[in-house]
């Protein structure tokens, strides 16, 4: 098999095998099984667009320059995985949930590790900008039993459409971060802003892309979430607002039927007073329910 | 087709077609298909290996590095192309010849658009380092006519396996370069150096897959030729050396049974004056065929 000579040159036929039976002595057999598939895709790929030189040498360009776009503040290979729907793909595989379980969606670049762990329904609006929205709901085993102790991880972007790390400076360290942890009820609550809906970065190449391909960069409104407690799997999401002129059309295919939540604009008085709050605000009523680990 | 509420949210099993179906506004319809195929290829992939997130990372980061790695002088992206088959099949898709006309191979990076047209029979070895070799046979059209006034471009490694431009103020300017056009009888003839197998630049994330892939960066000895004539296509091509040790395992898998040339020793002190040397020195005949344009 590894002999070469026995394989014959490479032919436009038997290019996919000549190859492969070249790494015949990689020595870790997951890279053997996964450059074997990757090579048979390509070569696949390959032969059904018959690309020109001209094409080849224009795909060499447009990741040469997919490469110089990235840096330590800026990933445009995920986000050509985002746009074309691999990292989304990548997610559902490894997050596959037992029935009656919260679905996954995609981390997205803008999580921070260190956001501060705060008191049980405090404000994550440190900017004081956008609509106040009061988010809350329990957190469940998939037998409906509270989990508590749940660590719950959110973040959003500000009425401005950006996160805290895309405007240093400009906004409040940790403005719409917080770390929250569920009692013995499994009830979480805070205090934010209705999200609105913002464009991935598109002035590189994949906006180019995006561009040609006739995409807008949009991503729905969402407040993103991750939930872990102890003996229960990890749980990577977001919720959406299912009035969103881009619910449709998210640039990164993120958008599950399960995870739209319901805002509600809360107008009654008793309501407002007893929130402590003085004007209408909207109201996201979401429970989240965590697979066994 | 193009309305998403159409299509459904993205789940695991419609990926490809939900992704597909976004880029229905593009405004290429070659852009169109090229896309299409790709999704439906690298879905098909992901499936395939079922990539773990930190192996997705890992690829993100690779050809990240990879972009890293290319700029004005080194490509590491073709290097990419070439050790997986890509450059060497794409090739081959674009140069399926007729019957009787010598097959082409890859054009590799170090050919250079300017090299000095020279007379007919000179030595485009500049730096007296290497094994005289003398090169010699007749660019023919399919009918077995010979084709006058055909410019043949040359290029190849100096005795230390580098080519001239690797070596910018070491080596003299076009060191082993040279253009040449043919008479009515279509014969060429010139001198250079017998070739030395060399390694592809191996110093980036494309030599450490090579590595841990089990394969050697090596390119088997061989002499680059492009080949124009009027009404014909152009011939991008090698001859190579049948005797190297790496004539089974070219890197860039751009070795041809046909395109093997001989070298023979010439020691007849006759043949020896006659060509106005004083050594023994290589001799290699090799005619060409050109497909009509």
């Amino acid at each position: 098999m590894s002999d070469p000579t026995e394989q014959g040159y490479f032919t436009e036929e038997n290019s996919a095998g000549v190859v492969i039976s070249r790494n015949a002595n990689a020595k870790d057999p997951r890279l053997s099984e996964v450059m074997a598939a990757l090579i048979k895709h390509m070569h696949g790929f390959v032969k059904e667009v018959e690309p020109t030189q001209d094409e080849w040498l224009q795909a060499i360009m447009f990741l040469t320059e997919t490469g110089h776009k990235s840096d330590d503040w800026r990933q445009e290979f995920i986000l050509l995985s985002d746009v074309l729907g691999v990292s989304m793909l990548v997610d559902a595989i490894n997050n596959r949930k037992p029935t009656g379980a919260s679905e996954s969606t995609v981390l997205g670049p803008f999580h921070v590790p260190d956001a501060p762990e705060r008191p049980m329904g405090s404000d994550i609006c440190l900017d004081g900008k956008g609509d106040k929205m009061l988010v809350k709901g329990r957190i469940l085993d998939t037998e409906g039993n509270p989990v508590a102790r749940a660590k719950i991880d959110v973040w959003q972007t500000n009425d401005d459409g950006f996160y805290d790390v895309q405007q240093k400076g400009i906004q409040p360290d940790f403005n719409f971060r917080g770390v929250f942890r569920t009692g013995e009820d499994g009830a979480y609550w805070f205090w934010g802003a209705r999200p609105r809906s913002y464009p991935i970065p598109d002035d590189g190449p994949v906006g180019k892309l995006l561009g040609a391909l006739g995409r807008h960069p949009y991503r729905p409104a969402h407040v993103h979430y991750i939930i872990d407690a102890e003996g229960m799997e990890t749980l990577v999401t977001h919720i959406f607002d299912p009035d969103d002129a881009y619910i449709h059309s998210d640039a990164v295919f993120g958008v599950k039927q399960s995870l739209m939540a319901e805002f509600t604009l809360v107008e009654d008085a008793d309501r407002i007073a007893q929130e402590g709050v003085d004007a209408p605000f909207y109201e996201v009523i979401h429970d989240f329910v965590l697979a066994p680990a």
